[in-house]
């Protein structure tokens, strides 16, 4: 099979299998058509209700919970299942899967997938796991969109010895949708997400937890003054618990490394403020800046003030 | 002087001098202007730079750097300055000062300024401290505008005994600026704003801070990788590094509470990963989206995914 047509487009899949689809699965599903990466989309969920969701949507050519008849014949199988469910799904279509079919992911964690997946998974696949660095706060398959990887990186993590063939054709693939792929190891990776992803989302979960739980401040005082920086987190804290929970539960190390290493800055700071050291809170204030004005220019981030919510800014209820 | 005109507006004042000319400050004047809320409208900056571009923005009628000049004759005075400054300017100001002058401020921190400026300010003025819940992350007069405070509260803090005509026409000029008020002691307002803006701040301050001291983990990789969610943090931690400070320095008592909370929540959050305890981060994080769904329904935020980053969404340059 040509690995690219006449204009430089990569082949397309003869059959994409998805396992589930929420955000990222529907998203795959819409992009993959719009780019014409796959010629037939079997969507496999064993929730009725996403099934019926995918129907109404025409997002798939077919949409099952026959887990072995939906991998059957495809050449690429997506896993878009939280990280803790790859291993049992991996088990249990591994016996369904065609000779020298590819089977990747889009699990925000590395390492655990690898080790849950790779043991099931026969000699006659590939094994390409990926990780589309992209999402929202919403989930389930009609908040997934067609552009949601455009201008997004993507994280590839094949283990040692996996086809370099079957690698390009993911990468192809990621590209179809609009990504920017990288490949790194596992290990690397899950360091780089932990900080980058992980702990961000742990600590915004805390701290609308901790917000809830006041007895000084009613709920309703959080969320009408949430716009002086709180509301940001809460966009953070909306995302999918399932998902979540498992990236933490599997990403323990990194995350916890990272987390100490948080934890340790975070008493610095608390000790300046205690001990009115303007200076260090100054310092540390001005270095930040940087890090910001980077991601704008690499073209992560807009420069929008406030992301942009100027102009389109809602405006309240009448208060009480 | 009649309180308001035949069509409902307020009356406008007759001279508004406003001392600091950044982002709150020249959107002030900006607003003010637009919607007619003063006759003349008097800059004051120290900074030479900062006249310079609020001439040549033409956001007000004079622009000077003698605050004993400038605020001569106002009948409302509001400083936008950072809050460990309100106490130098009051005391300079208060000589010149008109009677029946009503002064304002703007600062995120109102015990601390009530205790800085009362004791400076003649018994002929009244002295009612605002705290407008708006901003970005962008500084200085050109990062300002009109509608920031469009559908944002505003929060007074009169102290006990300000003359109630006085705390009702600061409340019909920031209703005019587009702002809901309501009205808190400066002990509350602290205790409020420290969780839902002081604390949220430190952490991301924070964050950041953590991610550019990584060796394991190149700041390249924390600028490429950012979408998963650290990029969020990056957008407060750019905020203006004099501001934060005073903030911290002079609502100590109650950030350090609240972070005293944030902490005991976070250190239960990592035994709840150590000891892979599930169903505990799962019911966390299932909780905070209610919190979430509230701010979007009360109008303090949009309900667009990721920030409405989708469509808008900045593509990559070439990576490498």
């Amino acid at each position: 099979m040509p690995e690219a047509d006449a204009a430089g487009r990569p082949a397309p899949f003869r059959r994409l299998a998805l396992v589930g689809l929420g955000l990222i699965g529907s998203s795959i599903a819409r992009g993959a058509r719009e780019a014409g990466l796959a010629r037939e989309i079997v969507a496999i969920d064993r929730d009725a209700g996403v099934r019926e969701r995918v129907r109404a949507l025409g997002i798939a050519d077919v949409a099952t919970a026959d887990l072995a008849a939906g991998v059957a014949g495809a050449d690429l199988v997506v896993l878009c299942v939280p990280v803790g469910a790859v291993g049992p799904v991996a088990a249990a279509m591994a016996g369904a899967l065609a000779p020298g079919a590819i089977v990747s992911d889009v699990g925000s964690v590395k390492g655990a997938v690898v080790a849950a997946a790779a043991p099931h998974l026969p000699g006659h696949v590939a094994f390409v796991p990926a990780h589309p660095v992209a999402g929202t706060e919403h989930s389930g398959p009609d908040a997934g969109f067609a552009s949601l990887f455009h201008g997004r990186w993507c994280i590839l993590t094949p283990p040692e010895g996996t086809a370099p063939a079957a690698v390009a054709r993911v990468r192809a693939f990621w590209e179809g949708l609009g990504s920017v792929v990288e490949t790194m190891t596992p290990a690397h990776h899950d360091l780089v997400l932990a900080i980058t992803s992980h702990v961000p989302h742990l600590i915004a979960y805390n701290i609308v937890g901790t917000a809830a739980d006041l007895e000084a401040v009613t709920q309703s005082e959080v969320i009408k003054f949430s716009a002086g920086g709180f509301r940001d987190f809460t966009r953070i804290a909306a995302s999918d618990p399932t998902m979540w929970r498992d990236v933490f539960l599997t990403n323990k190390d990194a995350v916890l490394e990272m987390l100490g290493r948080f934890n340790e800055d975070l008493a610095a700071l608390a000790r300046a403020i205690r001990w009115d050291d303007g200076e260090a809170l100054h310092a540390l204030f001005t270095r930040t800046r940087a890090i910001r004005r980077g991601i704008v220019a690499v073209g992560q981030e807009t420069a929008e003030p406030d992301f942009g919510r100027r102009g389109a800014g809602p405006g309240p209820k009448a208060p009480g």
